[in-house]
């Protein structure tokens, strides 16, 4: 992998001092077109040995370029903010918009890396993150981020030089730290976490370029060419329909059996019924939310259904139950500019809470499956693409620490059309039918199509979908608190078990350490 | 000032049982209106004494409204990254976007208030926080903004009641806490210190609903009328003419004799000159951003000046001394969608760095006062008031470690279309005129106008204006960079003095602690 990276690659004085002038001025041209036309986002890798020049080759682009278009992100030790959210959310959140250039020095490599090579994680945990690493990258090429992955390279010897110039130097010394020896001391290591890194991840969408660090104007040529032609290549691509659909078909409903259909709509309670069992579980809401464990995780609530399926009020129901504080409701209506501006996923994560609250969402992720899918707003590859995508977020989600409960709120078409005229009625202007309401009743069918599609590919067993019979508002309403109760309930429970266990073995170890 | 809100208000049963249900319909029209109609956001404060039903109060809202419009801020303990910013950062980053309810429980009188009573800050300095409190909500108000405030009162025996009973109640006794006795213990104290918070900021386009708060359906009626109100009669205005404007006229430029005027422009360097003084300004400025000091302290950096003043230029100056994860250059351009949603400051605040950063913004907020002004985008009101909100912005950064370095590039008008025509001979893109240059040169003397308004207006001792004579670029550059190292230097010599000081004094206490 890194044997061309170590064939001692130069470039002499004459060649270098004729190439630049003309590599800058066609760099600042491209970087103006890219930025006037604010097509798709650059996001731009630099990663590599200690003293193999990723600072100096990121301080170039910024010299080489107009840097009021370039943002630089070092990413070191995540804040306490980002720590309340999943790891990969202080990308996210750092992603630069369409037109611009963002650099990541300390990108999501990094402390799969570190952690690979310090012993923290083993083998199988580094490939899974190296897995998610790739799915990651696939996600922004395929939403038309530019994604550009340097890699720079020394070889062991090389870079034992390296650091000793750099600290005999004077005017560097301040550069080489001790835990640059310290990485040295593991080069064997961090070679093999590198290499397989680099393998899995250099993909046909991004593969990495990997550059030789020794020769500084090497390094410069290779990566202002490259740069260059990444950002030209792009740039000057015609607008046009997007590339012919290789995406193979969705299982067919032949019978015309489904999911939605074997659904008991006729599920319902009574209103005295109901008045008790709201009392019970909205105590029990109260009470979870008020266990200590409760500010130690997060609460992600998602609600989908078919127009005027109650979700407001079975939303209300929830919120009824807690502090104003522990909460947040997020309706998803069209995107915002900046919100079109970055991959789809990114309204998304920007309204991740910190620990301790329920997010619920009046629809939400799925929009890209449901609405968007019957009504072609994207194309087949990007709705396909979107389940994968969604099942990722909501694994990332609940592997740290929060509960992900999805709710499809199902009425028949009956009972739907006897809701819009009892609205129609009412005077409230919050109770309005559009004509969107009624252009969307006349696509029952292909919504019913792309809800089972949606549940079959993204209920999975860390974010299930409940399907929830809501002919009757009453029944509806406490099957969604129920259901959260529980999966409250079962977070904490299975939480308390594992910290009761670690508790034992932390105790056994105590003893052993004892003896010695 | 509480006189009123200690008579004991009461309404029976009957009465709330029968406008209670018109209210809520009528709070939810409303809130459908103002939601679909995006015109400006509400602001809502609440607070008052413990246990006078701050928290009931929110959750009412929550309830009575449709709770996916309102966003709730309960603004505790602040995190890391707020707490690197100046204290009401986190208040502007939680600002809701137009068509939307903010409330805001713990709120920017909180802190104020307790570290009054706590001793922590004198007399001088709460009254000082208070007077910022006024102009941040004048600002909110000029914007568009409906702020609405409720202070929940209760006196001193109703209070101690009303704890007792919280706490007597098995369902309500967790929310006493020690904290709240503590707070009861000081009831003169924090007495003493709501009313002058009150008072002084009992505006006209802000006053404070004191609402007493012993009687449940009494503080549920009143909030629940005003803010149907106040919301109702900002929703039904008529869009058209801003209000007459009552602005005194700026001091005129009767003899045509003006700041700009009285600038040398002759000033020149030498190539080779230039060549040693950057070499030593940089160099300068790395010592400088290597400083231990430099971790605990921000720079920013504004740069405006006539078109073609070499604003780029300069920037590239001083970012080519820097490491690029120690900046980031913020081009300003057109508000996004999400940024007009805010007030006009909004979209400065959300760039505020971190410590140890220098945030360049290639022009600024005081777009304003100049395009905004002399084409006439912001009415007379608007642009005037600016001045004084920017002021109060600057100084917020000062207070808070941060050096607001700002500089004007003036050149003169024969040399800007001097370099006008040099541009249109270039190929590169990047140096197109464009039809706006030329139409913005044409206002010439109006823009002149305007930045001698500015300087005049908006240069303070903590963040001054630096005029630089720029027909010459080698010298501009070269003024940019020494003045940002003297600015930068003078900060931390001044810290360092302090540091001394306290140091001294803190060994002097401790000798004398231990005579004792």
């Amino acid at each position: 992998m890194f044997e061309s990276a170590e064939l001692g690659h130069k470039i002499d004085k004459a060649t270098y001092d004729k190439e630049v002038p003309k590599l800058r001025e066609a760099l600042l041209d491209v970087q103006f077109d890219f930025a006037a036309a604010k097509k798709f986002e650059a996001i731009i890798l630099v990663g590599g040995v200690d003293g193999a020049g990723r600072s100096e080759t990121v301080n170039l682009l910024n010299e080489w370029m107009d840097p009021r278009h370039i943002e630089v992100h070092g990413m070191g030790e995540p804040s306490d903010e980002e720590r309340e959210r999943p790891p990969m959310w202080r990308f996210w959140r750092a992603l630069p918009p369409k037109g611009r250039i963002g650099v990541f020095m300390g990108s999501w490599y990094s402390w799969p890396i570190v952690d690979y090579v310090y012993g923290n994680i083993d083998k199988e945990a580094y490939h899974e993150k190296i897995e998610r690493i790739v799915r990651f990258e696939k996600m922004l090429v395929d939403e038309g981020a530019l994604l550009i992955k340097y890699w720079f390279h020394l070889s062991k010897e090389a870079q034992r030089k390296r650091l000793k110039a750099l600290e005999k130097d004077p005017r560097t010394r301040w550069r080489v730290t001790k835990r640059d020896w310290d990485h040295f001391e593991l080069y064997d290591r961090f070679h093999e976490a590198d290499e397989q890194a680099l393998r899995m991840t250099s993909t046909a969408e991004a593969p990495w370029y990997i550059i030789e660090g020794a020769d500084t104007r090497y390094r410069e040529l290779t990566v202002g060419t490259t740069l260059l032609e990444g950002l030209r290549r792009r740039v000057d691509e015609k607008d046009g329909a997007p590339s012919a659909s290789h995406v193979p078909p969705l299982l067919p409903s032949i019978d015309q059996l489904h999911l939605l259909k074997s659904l008991d709509l006729s599920h319902a309670l009574s209103k005295k019924a109901y008045e008790r069992a709201l009392e019970e579980q909205q105590s029990r809401l109260v009470q979870l939310a008020r266990d200590p464990l409760f500010k130690e995780m997060s609460v992600v609530v998602v609600f989908e259904g078919n127009d005027a399926a109650g979700k407001g009020g079975s939303i209300r129901r929830i919120t009824g139950a807690l502090d104003a504080r522990q909460y947040q409701v997020i309706p998803i209506a069209a995107p915002t500019e900046d919100e079109r501006a970055h991959p789809y996923l990114w309204r998304f994560w920007r309204h991740l809470s910190r620990r301790g609250r329920i997010t619920l969402f009046d629809r939400s992720w799925y929009g890209r499956v449901l609405v968007e899918r019957v009504e072609g707003f994207a194309p087949e590859t990007d709705w396909m693409r979107a389940y994968g995508e969604i099942n990722d977020f909501e694994d990332q989600l609940a592997r740290h620490e929060t509960v992900v409960v999805k709710f499809w709120l199902a009425t028949s078409k009956e009972e739907q059309m006897r809701r819009f005229k009892e609205r129609e009625q009412t005077g409230f202007k919050r109770y309005k039918i559009t004509d969107e309401d009624w252009r969307n009743r006349e696509k029952w069918e292909q919504y019913e199509h792309a809800v089972c599609d949606m549940v079959e590919r993204t209920s999975t067993d860390y974010a299930p979908w409940t399907l929830v019979e809501s002919n009757d508002k009453n029944y509806a309403r406490i099957k969604v608190l129920t259901t959260l109760c529980d999966r409250i309930e079962g977070y904490m429970n299975g939480r308390r078990k594992t910290e009761k266990q670690n508790g034992k073995e932390a105790k056994g170890n105590k003893g052993k350490a004892k003896k010695k």
